[in-house]
């Protein structure tokens, strides 16, 4: 497509001026908030930018990447379409390429021919890998990641770091040689990224077993700082002494994994692990998103804490949650 | 060109055993050293690879980039050829692809076609910009920086924040309204990057006057923290209290800058500022080194730095330099 740009920093700038143009969010992510608070603020316009844009007869629409840190970088991601509403090409771009359209659209007009070489191809068939070490009672304690990763990168922040802390802490669990009063069950999600496939799957084939708690690594590698909570206030005061043998605190907030949520609807206790996360919507669907960027140790850390806190929660006495 | 990737990581792993192969170099910029002595380890892979490889009878090079930081970005720059030597195609590739090509070719063969769009073009005819404020006497104090910059970003730190400090640091002294002692010289040379044809020329038109001082910055528009100083004990001696007037303190070391390093053959006294350059070398020569890098705080201080030195240096007492 070709058209003359409108740069937007709010969906209040869209309206009819847009119809026939292309339309740039130049919208910075913030610096001065954590960054995954920050990214969370921004993260709207890349995904639903298109749909808003094409509502006022816009034909395609540029998204200044959401990140603070680029090298000339697109950090790209999930974007939808809406029944009803013309489907227009969307492109995540450098930040910065948008300040620098955003500079010339501000001294006079700037047209732009848009050429995204991107497809969508059919769905095929894909799993999820579950493993479990049984236990005595049938309830189960899920500790989980997602296998897929965007594709400009190799992934290994987002989520390989989560999936090698999966697997390192069944590795431990399994080396206690002991079994757990629950069911420990790993499962490394399919296809997150673009829609929960896998998550749904997941189910649609075990949702009726019941699920105590479930924890979700799927916020890079870095060091491990505390745990979202999800749950009830009889389920945060059953928690909160368990997940002090973790040595980490326990914040309640309302995104604790996307794999995990479908579980909110059967009342099962969500659990994230939150690591430092200022680098890592520095590599976030980037072609930089490589296992260089991963600190080992810090990686470690996260293991131990999801097998400390996957074997609490296997052991700990009965909770009666409040549903 | 196309064949087997040998690894290298000093030239006395080169041999027979690369003729007909692709050379990787693949020496990793030291993070633990103060980035501009790091770099200064490793540029030679850069610069010299090509005529290294050849000589042993390679096809191709290929450069790990000479940065410690990455998303997934070739961090580019000059290479030679030499006369009598192959003259063999050679890119800079991202950190992470050298590793992973690396770390594949140790476990088995590695084959690689490396297809390179880029020319040399016929040389065009350039300018380098001079302005000066006469002053009493003859002798210069010059100010430079470069204009151009490697083709990949627009240069913003190389040397886009030199050019910047050198003409600012002109206005304060002009705004001063005062002739000075000595005439203060400002150059913009014009091709620093691809052999220093700018400088070759300055000292062509303008070599026979007498040059007290030279200052140079082109190590980025950090906060400064020091001179660079290139000349005799006299010099020294002479220089030190006109520099504690700026606040900095003098570091002799050979690489005051490029282009003023011609005038070293005249007995002139040599200067650059070196400011803070931690992320100076993340952006060098690549896509990212653009405006938004650049902390105007920092460059204006530099500013300062440079106009203070170089009025000091031209209302000075005089020097005769032992040559």
């Amino acid at each position: 497509v070709e058209g003359r740009v409108v740069v937007v920093r709010s969906w209040e700038e869209l309206g009819p001026h847009v119809r026939g143009t292309i339309v740039l969010y130049d919208v910075p992510m913030r610096g001065d908030l954590p960054p995954r608070v920050a990214y969370g603020q921004v993260a709207r316009f890349r995904v639903r930018g298109a749909i808003e844009a094409a509502r006022h007869g816009a034909v395609g629409v540029l998204v200044r990447s959401l990140t603070t840190r680029s090298l000339d970088t697109p950090h790209t991601g999930m974007m939808r379409y809406e029944e009803g509403v013309p489907r227009i090409p969307a492109a995540a771009i450098p930040t910065e390429q948008a300040a620098r359209i955003a500079r010339l659209a501000a001294r006079g007009e700037v047209r732009l021919r848009l050429s995204l070489e991107s497809r969508t191809r059919s769905a095929v068939p894909s799993a999820n890998v579950i493993a479990e070490i049984p236990g005595d009672s049938p309830e189960v304690v899920l500790l989980g990641a997602h296998l897929d990763s965007w594709d400009v990168g190799c992934g290994a922040h987002d989520d390989g770091a989560g999936v090698v802390q999966v697997l390192e802490a069944m590795r431990r669990i399994r080396a206690l040689g002991q079994r757990p009063r629950r069911t420990i069950r790993a499962v490394l999600f399919s296809n997150e990224e673009r829609g929960l496939d896998g998550a749904r799957a997941y189910l649609q084939g075990f949702g009726r077993q019941p699920h105590l708690a479930a924890i979700e690594s799927d916020l890079g590698g870095g060091l491990p700082l505390a745990w979202a909570m999800e749950g009830t206030p009889a389920q945060r005061a059953w928690l909160l002494p368990i997940a002090a043998l973790t040595d980490l605190p326990v914040d309640e907030e309302p995104d604790s994994g996307a794999d995990i949520s479908v579980l909110a609807a059967q009342g099962t206790l969500l659990l994230g692990l939150r690591p430092d996360d200022t680098h890592y919507f520095d590599v976030h669907h980037t072609a930089g998103d490589t296992l260089d960027k991963v600190d080992p140790a810090a990686l470690a850390r996260g293991a131990s804490a999801l097998a400390a806190l996957a074997w609490e929660l296997a052991q700990a006495p009965a909770l009666e949650p409040a549903r």
